[in-house]
Order: structure tokens, then sequence, then C-alpha cells
């Protein structure tokens, strides 16, 4: 499976790993993937102390960072876009409605609502304000080889200033014309993610969404995101004419993870019609197991789910309780997962994981040659 | 992409076409795919003579009938299943502010209505009762070798009496749950249709529902459906361990379809993006093009869509107007068709799809086994 795209970026698999754990991208990118570390919920100190221990573990490896600037959200015509202005800016936009109903869901469950209206409402890097220092942060690394904006367009002077640090810039899209805008604006990797992804995503399916945004872009290099979690679905997406994976789900699921116990359990038992687009954490919407929160936001007598970055700032409470009481919280978690996850049963070490890819694809290919020799014979 | 059921079914390629024109099933099994008539908006008697036209035009290649028998649906109670008393109890339980909604939408539309309460409501194929004498019919021409039933699990008499004929019966399922219970009731085999589909479909992306459905019920031979209209797409159905393609909605857009060029416009125009799963026109979630009339039953303030088969007995005076007002029904017609809609932009000749489909695939696998040659060099 080495694709162009391998040599461009020196690693050996076109395996890319979305993943909010530090171990997870040294694991990744030591096994000979490429480990993306998702950076919307650390701030620029905490991303600088994650990126340090990432540079020490990886060896010679590269990685890249995941930012998240949506091409729209509330409050990004305000004026000051100094972080603390913004985040009191946005507080004063989240109803007292939203918070009560969000403290009532907790509470109904059992779970210790520890939500204080001075301070708790969490901003997180979903914003250009937030996300920039991010990027600022990450430029100082140089194993760092790619950013990559999981929302939108980046902005053009951030595509110039990133490219200016000789990092290439990738950028998420559920649909043809948006693959279009982030080409237009000089983005060097798209990647083609179908509605089937956890978390965001639209609404084309994988096996349609990947063939059109290679068409609409070639020849830039296109990943295939949105339902894979073996080397089979790595060879459909390269016999669609991607260049690799861009995978998330399955990088919840291994030893290196920081996801509990309780939430590895919910996601091994799950099928996969038991996911949802939904945007009761986000305000935009994003794949995640169904459970009795994401019942509560669609149920038209209940408050709506706000716009992005404001719902986050209602559903951060949820999210931080999941961490802290995971018994307690199992049916109002936050477990954002594709619909790969009814393949999941069990947790691997990465570099298994990684391995029995490569097998399965080099299997399916086979199996493919087969057929055309059967064809000949 | 010679499969082991090529042999099965002794056929050239396992391209299995979904279609209710009967050119369109000629000119498949002649080019070397199998042809499959959807048999649901035919009366016993008319059904006949389009079988009757097939096997005089269609040589010595073998061709397929799909019928429709949910497993549910309005009315299966009734303890007099004749075809004439089902309709009458049917009929009496369709909402006259149904009826008045869907003149209204037409009427609205500029669209003649030409409706009338005595006798227009409109039952087709789909309960068992209607069905079944489908299948009498069908199991009378020996070149069907073949019956398909595009919703839920044939009941178990009519699978028996499908085998005892010599024919085999396949199946279509949304899910791994409903491929088991097709498995365990005896179908031959199982075609795993993903959400991208046109008509009926479930909410589970191709990519994840193939390989889970063939794994499910292996060694059952099993077809890919939603989102194939490619060569590509097939090789990575192939790869992800299906016998084949089981498509629909490229048919629509083959020169001889019978669909009227003001419906083959409006597919060449549409985007991956404007199809929608409405219950709008049979009472069941099934992909079509948006427009005005599934927006209409979207609508929270307007009635709701019935059970199947009491919603097309609403909606079959939008399907008719259809075809004798195209240009006046534009706006409001069915257009049952896949998110691969957005890769079709003119109508082609049936044999030229095959051949480009076969040229394609060859040229995807050809590009696998350049990436394996590069891995290993």
């Amino acid at each position: 499976m080495h694709t162009p795209l391998c040599d461009q970026l020196g690693i050996e698999f076109p395996i890319f790993a979305f993943t909010h754990c530090r171990d997870v991208v040294v694991a990744v990118s030591k096994a000979g993937g490429f480990g993306v570390l998702g950076a919307v919920g650390f701030t620029p100190e905490q991303l600088e102390i994650e990126l340090n221990w990432i540079d020490e573990n990886i060896g010679d490896h590269p990685y890249g960072v995941d930012i998240v600037i949506p091409n729209k959200y509330e409050g990004m015509d305000a004026t000051d876009l100094s972080p603390e202005v913004l985040k009191k800016t946005l507080n004063d936009l989240v109803p007292q409605e939203h918070i009560d109903f969000a403290k009532k869901i907790l509470s109904d469950h059992g779970v210790p609502v520890e939500h204080s209206d001075d301070d708790a409402l969490q901003l997180l890097g979903w914003t250009e304000a937030t996300a920039t220092p991010q990027v600022e942060v990450a430029l100082q690394h140089p194993k760092v080889t790619m950013i990559a904006n999981a929302l939108g367009t980046p902005p053009a002077d951030m595509i110039k200033h990133i490219h200016d640090a000789g990092r290439v810039v990738a950028a998420l899209c559920g649909s043809a014309r948006q693959a279009r805008k982030h080409a237009d604006a000089g983005v060097d990797i798209i990647i083609a993610q179908g509605g089937e992804a956890g978390g965001h995503c639209g609404d084309v399916g994988s096996i349609v969404l990947w063939p059109e945004v290679v068409k609409e872009v070639a020849p830039i290099p296109v990943l295939a995101a949105g339902g894979i979690g073996s080397g089979q679905q790595i060879a459909a997406a390269l016999a669609l004419g991607t260049q690799g994976a861009w995978t998330g789900s399955q990088w919840l699921m291994v030893e290196e993870a920081e996801n509990t116990p309780v939430q590895q359990a919910a996601y091994a038992k799950a099928t996969s019609r038991d996911t949802v687009r939904s945007r009761s954490f986000t305000g935009k919407p994003a794949r995640m197991l169904r459970n009795e929160w994401t019942e509560a936001w669609e149920n038209p007598e209940n408050p709506k789910p706000l716009g992005m970055p404001l719902q986050y700032m209602v559903s951060g409470m949820a999210v931080a309780a999941t961490h802290k009481y995971p018994d307690e919280s199992v049916d109002v978690a936050f477990n954002p997962v594709g619909q790969v996850v009814g393949q999941f049963t069990k947790v691997e070490k990465t570099s298994a994981v990684i391995e029995r890819w490569v097998q399965e694809y080099l299997e399916s290919t086979a199996t493919l040659n087969a057929l055309n020799e059967a064809a000949e014979a």
C-alpha cells in the first residue's frame, strides 16, 4: 500500500491515525504510519507539553497536529478576538435554559454536576482565535510535518504561514464543493470524510464521496476517511483512487489510548447501527454513540442545541463527567465514533493493529488478483 | 471480476442491474451482466407480458425478478388477503386528510390532479398477498433463475416454493442482523445495501456494511449495493469480500430506460448531496432526489407519511403525474436514486456502461498492483 504520499512524508504505510492521545501518536508513527494529535482540547501551554513528550519518544518519525477552525461559528464577527474577551462574549450568548437543561440531564442520571457558572464554560480550540496559538506551538516542533484542519478551509494567511515553515497543510471535507475550496486555497492534502465517520461529518457515504473528491481535486492527493477499520477497507479506499486512509475510531480501541475501560466497553458492545449524527455536543453534526444525552437534545420539546462553539460550553460538563465519573455517566457520555465501531470487539496494541491492517490489505489485493486470473483462465 | 457466483449463475460479470424497464434487463444480460426486473408496479397480467417480451429478446441469457414483501406493513394481519378485499381494507385506512394534502401539493405546483377517490388508490405489489401471484408468474419463465425480495426475509413457504422450482432466492438487507435472518431462512444470495442506495435503504454506509454482512453470513455469497456506478466502486466492493455488485441508479441513465428526458435531466444535474431518505412516497425510508414533495411531507406542520403500503396509495397520484405531465411535475416527482447520482452527467448505452465498468475495474486493480510492486521495490 505504498503510495507517492508515503515518499513525500517519509512514512512506510499511508495510514493516518487521528487521536487525542500522545501515546497513540507515538505508537502509530513508530509502527510505520502517521500519528496526528487532535489539539482542540489543549491550551497552547498543554499542547507544548504534549508535543515535547511526543518529540522525546517518537524517534525520527514525523507526525501531525489537527486543529479545528470551522468556516462558520458563533462569535466569529467579534472585533476583539483575544481568547479571554471572546470567551466572555460567547459566555453571554449561552442561555441559562441550556445550562439548566444540561445539568438536569446529568442529575437525572445520577451524575454529580460540578459545573460552576463563573468559569467552567469551556471554549476549547474551536475558533480561529483559539486555534492560531496552537498552530504557533506546533510549528516550533520540526517533527510536526503536517497541520490538518478538521472543519473548513484554513484561513489564507494561516496556510501561507504553515507553508513558509516548510510544513504541509491538510483539511477535511464532506463534499466535492468543499474539496474544491480547499484546493483553490492551496491545501496540500485533502481528506474526504464520508458520513460513516466518527466526529464531524457530512451525509455523503464514503463509497460515493471518495472518488468524487479524487476527481474534483486531481492531482492533489486525497486521503479516505469514514468507515476504515481494516486492511480490506484500505484496499477499497486505494481502489477508489485515494492515496491513503485517515482513521480515528480504531484508535479509541488500542491499549495506548487514554479512553476509560467503561468507554471502551461501550464501543466493544456497539453495533454499526448504534451511532447517530448529533449536534448535541459540539453544535455541528458529529457522529457518536446514541445515548440518553443525544436523545434528550433530539426531543423537539427540549432546548435545541446551540451553534458551535456555544453548545460545547454547555456539553463540556458532560464530557468532564465522562472522565471523572465514567460509571455514573455511561448513559450520557460523549462517545464520538464512526459506524465502523461495529467491527471492534477488543482492545489491541497499536502496533498489532497496523500489522493486521497491512496483512488484511495484502490478502484483499491477492483476492482481487485471483479473480482476474480466474477471468483470464 | 469473475467470481464463483458468475459460474453459478452462468454470467460473465457479477453486475446485477435492478430496473423497472424490460429493455434494460435484456441489454444488461446480453452484455454479460444479470438484469433484474422490478415487479412491484405490475399486475400479474402485466408482468406476464413483460417477461414474455424479455424471453423473446434475451437469447439464452438468464435474468431475475425482484418483488417486495416487507416484514411489516399495514393490513398484514387482515384475515382475507385476496387482493381486492385487501385493497378495500387498506383504502379505508387512508385518511381523507392525506389525500387532500397530496392533491394540494400537486395543484399548488400546477400539476393536473386526476385522482379519483373511487378507484385510483393504488396498492401495487407491496404485500405478500400481491407479490405471491407475481412469483407464480415469474416461475413459469425458465430463464428467470433468481427471485429477489427487496424488503425483508421472504416467507418460508415462498422460499421453499422457489427452491422447488430450481431457482435461487436473493434478499436485500441493510444490517448484519437482517442478513442473519435471511441466512437462517435459507436465502441463497444476500444483497447488502448501504445507506447511499437509491430506494429503500438503512443508514449504515456501504464501506462498513458490506464487510460486516460478508462476515456474518459466510460462506453465503454477498452482493454489494449502495453507491456503485463505476468499475472502481466494483473493485472496492470485491476488495471487501463481496462477490458482485447490485446496482440500480445507473440504469435510470441509459438509452434503453423508459425514464422521461425531464427525469434524466434532473438526475444529470443532481449532486451527491441532492438526495434524501424520505418516507414520503412509500411509507418506509427510501432515498430519492429531494424536492418540494419530499420537503412538504418532512414539514412537522403537515400530515405525517403513512405506513407501507398506505402512503403509496396517496403518493401514487404524484407518480402517475410524473409520467403523464413530466414538465409540470418536475418539482414534485418521484425520483428514486442513490447518492451515486452525482457521478452521472449523461445518458449512455447499456452495453457502453458495462464495458466502461469492466475497463475501470481493470485499471483500478492494476493501480493496486502497481502500489504493491512499488512497496516491494
